[in-house]
Formats: C-alpha cells, structure tokens, sequence
C-alpha cells in the first residue's frame, strides 16, 4: 500500500509539475507562484482519492490524472486563499511562508485564481478519446459543485460567519460538510464518474466521500488541539482560539475521536460493497490516523 | 439593434438570475455578494459577444446562454478581485461602493472565488442534448484558457508587474492583449465553438475577437484620460496616476484614437466574410465608440 501511495503521489506530482510549468511569453511570477505553494509538500490524499476511485471503476491511472490535478490545484488555491491577511491571516503553511508572505498579497490572490482556473482547463483535458467528453464534462462538473458556493466556498463563508458567534450544531455539520467535505467528496465521485461509472456505484463512492470527508475534519480539529505545531508545520489552536466552530469544542475530545472512527467504520462497510477497492479502505485509514 | 441588445442583455440578466439564485441551506451572504457584483449595471458586452457569435454559426441564442453568463460571471469576478485593497483598492465600482467595501475583504474574496467556479459549472451545463458534450466541453475549454494564467490573469500579473517601471511597448501589447483582451475573444471563440463553428470560422472569429479585444482596452484608456467621472461611476486618470502602462501614455491620445479605429476597421473587414454578422458589426462600433 504504502508503495503504491509513492506512486500515485509521483505521478500526481509529474503531472502536476507539466500543467504548471512557465509559459514562455507569460510572466514567470504567476508560475513561480503557483508552483510555490502547489510544491510545497502536500500530502496529494485527493488527487490518490480520485485515482484509486476512477481505477477502482476500470480507467487507468494516466487517464484520471487530469481530474486528480484539477482537484489538488483547487485544493491549493483554498488553502493560498484562506491563508490571507483578510481571511485566517496566516504567515505559515507546512513549515514555509505561506504565498502572500513569500511573494505578496495581489500576487497570492491572483496565484489562487489561476491555480482554479488551470484546474478546470486541466480537468475538461481528460479527453483520451472522443468517447469520454460526456465523462470529462461530468467530473468536471462534479468539481465545480463541490468547490463552489454550495461545497467548500459555501463552507468557508459559513465558517467565517459563524467565527466567535454560539456554537450550534447545525452550523458545525454545515461547515464540516462544506469546507472540507464536499472536495473530498467530489475528489471520490469524480474519479468514478470519469471513469464512466453506473449511477448506483456513484451514489455508495458519494456516500463514502461523504464520511471519510467528515472524518478527515474531525481528524483535523482533534489534531488542532492536541498535535505538535513542529511536525504539522503550522500554527495550530488557533481555530478553538479565534471561537471557531470546532468538533472537540462542540462535542469534546472522546467523542469527537468515537465519532471519526465510527465515520471510518461506516465508510470502509460501503467499500466492502465496491469491488477493488482495498486501496481506498487503506487510504481512508490514514484519513483518521493521521499524525500530522 | 437597439433592441435586439436589449433583448439579449435582458435574456443574460433572467438567466444569470436563476443561476445566482440563493441556494436553500447555504450561506445566505455568499449570493448576496454574489449578486450584489453582477447586478451593478455592467454592460453585458461579453455575454452579447457570445450570443451572436453563436447565432451566427447556427446556434439558438437559449443554447449559448450558460456560455455567456459564465463570461459575465467571470468578467465580475475579476472586478470584485481586482478591487480588493492588495489590488487596485478601489472604493467604487459602477457608481457603487466595490464588494469588499459592501461586505468585507473576505467575503469579497470568496465571492469571487464562488463566482470563477459557478462559471465553469454553468458553462458546462450547456449540454441541450447528448451530441453537444464535445461543443460544451471546448467552449469551456476556451473560456478557461480566455480567463487563467496565460490569458487574464496572466495579464493582470504583468500589470502590476509593471507598474511605476519603465513603459516598454512589449510591456504595454501583452498587458492589453490579455487583461481585457483575453476574455473578450474567449467570448467570441467561445460562442462559435459552442456551436460547432468548423476550425477556420472559429480562426476567423479569434482574429476578429482580438481586434476588437485590444481596441475595447485603447478606449477605455482614452476614456480613462478624457471621460466623465460621474457617467463612468468610478475613479478616473488612476490608471495614469500609478504609473501604470496605457495606451494614450505610450502613443500619445491622438495616435491612441488612430490605433482603435484602425483595429475596428479590419475587425469589421473580418466579420465581412462571415454570414449573419450585421449584429456583431455594429456591436464592435459601440465598442469603440462608447462614453462610458
């Protein structure tokens, strides 16, 4: 498993690295930019989502790969955005400044539209044949949705609405659903979707994204409050420390960590009606387990 | 052709409607923003483009609607981004005060970034039947390319890139050809491509839209120098102030005046050899020759 995960980040890596070279003619501080933040060490856990999803359903690696580009750009840009002086104000991300501290503020907002603007050109690119446009076009689609102001935009604005304001529940499960979920999500059906998946199956890899994308949050929050800033590479209780809406600070420690596990359980229960889907079980693993 | 603009803007505008509308169970406040930018009077110029380049290659002007509502869509927010304070920091917009004055700097930003992804989900609904993957999928394909790093933002790096440098003229061609030009023929190319417009029709159109393209940005900086605060309904003689690059500042005003109607000429010689381009003609006229 752990080999395999190498290689599905290489690849993702090598692709990403050819969608995001410099332009000859175009200015090399938007590409240096982009690169900058997209090659900054992230763990690529959508982009291997979508892959293992679209290879689960019979495409092969290199045909999704313009969808799983699409996705970790998109996650990159959420991350360059949200890092800014009017958003979270944050000077670290992965042990390095973040792209408005290296570069500057105009720079990292324009870097952040770009990069979501390249992964939709990157995503209708998984055209292998004049077979798949109909395939392309929907798993563009579903990204779309799960980025946009019904998926994780939607989830951001939510939480910074509800920053230092009472906590409720039903404003936590939107937030967690939305800000981080609806990617995770979309990353899981847009790979089984490209790979021109039947309605039924899609509807159990969406109901799986669904619960591994709540676990990763919970996963996360539990992190914030109890990891280790050097290993995570950034500054951490500064969401339970602004009064955002927390899981932990909701339902406390114990049952945030029963409730991610009992997600995980659920969800790996739905792969076990999905055919190869042994990597994605492993994946959904380290979605909980995680330590940094 | 009063009318018929009129016609248009008014199906643009019903349309943009419904895509905008508020989604039950989301954030209120990201639509508000949302609707706020788009409904602020803009001129439609793009989605216009659109429409009658599509009619002219034989598509219906209901087909080609989600095409050009993703170009308002992603006209506004660019404005809304480069408005921001790390931009241009502009107080008004369209006699208005800008979205982030509205709102605030984040919700601007997600705004924006909800507006960019909205675009490409509505371009890509534009599939009337099962046959028109392929042309939805390219016409996105154009819109994203019009709209990412070698195309508008791509322009607006070099922008700021440049400012208070030196005016170079390689400086000054590419920053028009791709902050205001881009988009303007992805809005043409995107229209006939949509309809399935053969290559050298759509080589035809491309030439035509950046003509046009690069004479719509040479008015609007003489406007810029010469025009009415109070009819434009925001800030003028910034651009200059700044040390920014603009025509008028490289080639003097009258050169400038020369240089558009000399574009808008062979813009129209071009539309000469395309059937059913009376409306696209007299479009370009007003592009050039408009007060505000």
């Amino acid at each position: 498993m752990k080999k395999l995960m190498h290689e599905l980040i290489k690849m993702t890596d090598d692709a990403l690295k050819i969608y995001l070279n410099n332009q000859k003619g175009h200015p090399a501080r938007i590409y240096k930019a982009m690169q900058y933040s997209v090659f900054a060490g992230g763990k690529r856990l959508r982009p291997v989502l979508c892959l293992m999803a679209a290879k689960a359903c019979g495409l092969s690696y290199k045909d999704a790969l313009p969808a799983a580009c699409a996705l970790e750009m998109i996650h990159t840009y959420s991350l360059i955005h949200d890092d800014l002086p009017a958003m979270d104000n944050d000077d670290l991300r992965r042990g390095r400044p973040t792209c408005h501290k290296k570069f500057d503020e105009a720079t990292a907002i324009l870097a952040g539209d770009a990069l979501l603007t390249k992964a939709f050109e990157t995503a209708l690119s998984a055209t292998v044949n004049k077979n798949t446009h109909k395939t392309a076009l929907a798993a563009a689609m579903e990204i779309a949705k799960g980025a946009g102001a019904e998926g994780m935009v939607g989830g951001q604005m939510a939480d910074i609405e509800n920053e230092g304001k009472k906590h409720t529940k039903k404003a936590l499960f939107y937030i967690h659903g939305h800000k981080t979920g609806s990617l995770i999500t979309a990353s899981v059906v847009s790979g089984a979707v490209l790979a021109g998946a039947s309605p039924e199956k899609v509807k159990l890899f969406r109901t799986f994204g669904e619960k591994i994308g709540l676990a990763f949050q919970i996963a996360d929050d539990i992190l914030d409050e109890t990891g280790d800033e050097k290993k995570m590479g950034k500054k951490l209780r500064k969401d339970s420390g602004a009064g955002k809406l927390t899981w932990p600070a909701v339902f406390g420690l114990e049952n945030s960590r029963k409730k991610a596990y009992k997600l995980l359980f659920e969800a790996k229960e739905i792969l076990g009606k999905i055919d190869n889907t042994a990597g994605l079980c492993a994946l959904a693993d380290m979605f909980v387990n995680r330590t940094h």
